[in-house]
């Protein structure tokens, strides 16, 4: 087994996600970190014994590393996948990929011409059950994808965010950050290359005014459509459609109502609001790490409630199953439980790096789901249609239309 | 209390399925009725003690008469509207109203000069669970409507059909015969008028070619926007998220997957399809008469899972109560079983004939709805947004801003 030596750029809330993966996966060494917080510069310098910079330049610099995991925030995601590549490091790098698509293609001009792999995630779209129903479609006993729902109602709004968070031109808001998820999953799983949106957008918190819920629908050139709805206003909560199984696979309290908005309400400036997301996370105070020896996850991560339909069936992927509705019967596929949550995006990389098998989840792909986020935004103001692949994207051409 | 006597115009399915009704409530009294069928007038002369026609003109002229419930196929709504009207009787014609706005106009037209009420139903929307979440938002306390989602996985498609059920042109399919009641009940919960529309259609087994299936999205001018999503192909079935309380207040067995097709699959012939739809309605030999002491339905009909996000909570109508996921807590209003199913049709009808009130669903009403189910048809053809209550609509202006 080969062993992935990665640098991290970027200790905040998306290295916590990820840490218990690269804690759990034999194969990952983390062998450097760069984050402008001394604290969790100190921190990861005691867990791992492992240097920790103020700049990523330093830790690019590092011949040791084989791929940087890039988990800036957003706005930084672009410049900081140039300078991992100029020094000849495989790159994986967080979702959304970038705020525009211009970003997007100088991210894969510059991994391309380094001749290193671009790997957006971890994305939902690298959940087990997703990639297992897109293996069942493939098998054509259920016909032609027609029609896909998606679902998912959190209470995403509510849980603390820095100021930027909240601004969609920075970033932030439900489209950039959670349609990133869904829109990835139902290409994969519509398996046609996306021609059109018709979105709107919701945004009716006037303390938190970013989006915080969406609908849309999308067409594919294969004849499917897909509707995908999200609400993140901290009320319905749809993980009581996915048996009380939380996004990252755990098990949720289904009496525990209103603990996001709860919490926040005793925050009383922004500064506070952002002082606590950095509390929570790596290197702050109230920061929990997790144990090498943590009890295993119970499930696969999810999106919420989703249901693809195909000319002779439905599937539906739950975080520990997969439900098939056929012409004469239903059964349930039992997925084994993960060994290492989030292992989907160490198989990716690692085949990459060391096998040179191209990533599903590549710079190109993942710009295509970028644009479609983007359409919805433009959707939703300009009250129309929005065409997805425009003559004047760079790497349009080829965002959609993979291995299907 | 006074006694409602109606004359009954079709003993087909949609009679079948308002019998109960008919049966329970005491204010009713069938005095009359007419079809073509020679078995189903026997059945309802020896039933009911009165007379049965062959014609509808000798229906209406029946002198004892006070409304009639036009339940005849589709296409005959608006020639058996203008007859009724004419002859002084006050008019409940089952959903779809018509099939063209310029038949919905020349009933509400020739109502209105006979000073006799219209109401189009039984529909869905009728439904308690969905007339107490109106009340909930009315009341002001979770703010205004910002986001509905309406979902439906049925066995629709696969139940027996005619022929003519099963050609879009006619009346047939999942939008005139299904999005009727999602639209109707998705505008009497967004409390505003519809301004556009944008739709997919589904219609995909080239053995029974009209819709089955469809998502919309549709905008209202208050700023609320809903998503319906229907389909009907036999697979998912989404009464198990209502706790498995079907669409007539039925306990479901969850146990039996696949009937709808498997009983389709032994007919060999539309003709034998037709014939077995006939056979299982009133008069026809397969039929099973409700008995009048029949055990009480257990919990309210519905149209499937729905959400209504208010600005402060989220409401959720079901079967036999209403979620309610405001800011801190999470509440559940419980229904009180209801007496007689679909008292609510002769609660509005009863009130419109002896108490001259306005009833909510008249044909300026139901127009509104078919007009959108029409524009949802246009929208997936055209790929574009359909604008509803244009210029040429003479009775749009007032189709949608009812007392809201």
């Amino acid at each position: 087994m080969d062993t992935l030596r990665l640098g991290v750029a970027g200790l905040g809330r998306a290295f916590s996600l990820m840490l218990p993966t690269f804690l759990a996966d034999a194969r990952v060494r983390l062998v450097g970190a760069c984050d402008p917080r001394a604290t969790a510069r100190a921190q990861f310098e005691a867990d791992f014994d492992a240097p920790a910079f103020d700049d990523i330049e330093a830790l690019a610099r590092m011949p040791e590393i084989d791929a940087i995991y890039i988990a800036s925030p957003h706005q930084f995601h672009a410049a900081h996948t140039r300078i991992a590549a100029r020094h000849g490091k495989h790159v994986l790098v967080e979702k959304p990929m970038a705020l525009s698509l211009e970003e997007c293609d100088a991210m894969i001009d510059a991994c391309r011409a380094a001749n290193v792999h671009l790997i957006v995630g971890h994305c939902h779209s690298f959940d087990t059950p997703y990639l297992r129903t897109r293996e069942l479609i493939a098998s054509g006993e259920y016909g032609d994808v027609k029609m896909i729902q998606a679902l998912n109602y959190t209470d995403y709004l509510f849980r603390p965010r820095r100021p930027e968070e909240l601004k969609t031109e920075e970033g932030g808001g439900a489209v950039f950050s959670q349609a990133a998820h869904q829109v990835d999953i139902v290409r994969l799983l519509a398996g046609g290359r996306a021609t059109r949106i018709r979105a709107a957008v919701g945004n009716w918190d006037a303390a938190r005014p970013t989006e915080g819920a969406y609908t849309a629908t999308l067409w594919f050139d294969n004849g499917a459509f897909a509707t995908l709805a999200y609400n993140g206003y901290a009320h319905f909560d749809s993980d009581e459609w996915t048996g009380w199984i939380g996004e990252m696979g755990q098990t949720r309290n289904a009496d525990d109502y209103g603990s996001a908005r709860r919490k926040l309400s005793r925050v009383e400036s922004k500064e506070e609001e952002a002082r606590l997301k950095a509390a929570g996370t790596y290197g702050g105070e109230a920061y929990t790490a997790p144990s090498r020896g943590q009890s295993e996850p119970r499930a696969y991560q999810h999106f919420g409630p989703l249901i693809v339909s195909c000319e002779r069936g439905d599937l539906r992927p739950l975080p520990d199953a997969i439900l098939v509705y056929g012409d004469e019967r239903r059964a349930r596929i039992e997925l084994d439980a993960p060994h290492v949550p989030r292992a989907e995006v160490i198989d990716e990389l690692s085949a990459a790096v060391h096998g040179g098998i191209a990533p599903l989840h590549d710079g190109v792909w993942a710009r295509g789901t970028l644009e479609i986020c983007i359409a919805m935004l433009h959707s939703s103001a300009q009250q129309r249609d929005v065409l997805i692949g425009g003559e004047h994207s760079k790497h349009s051409k080829h965002s959609n239309n993979r291995d299907h």
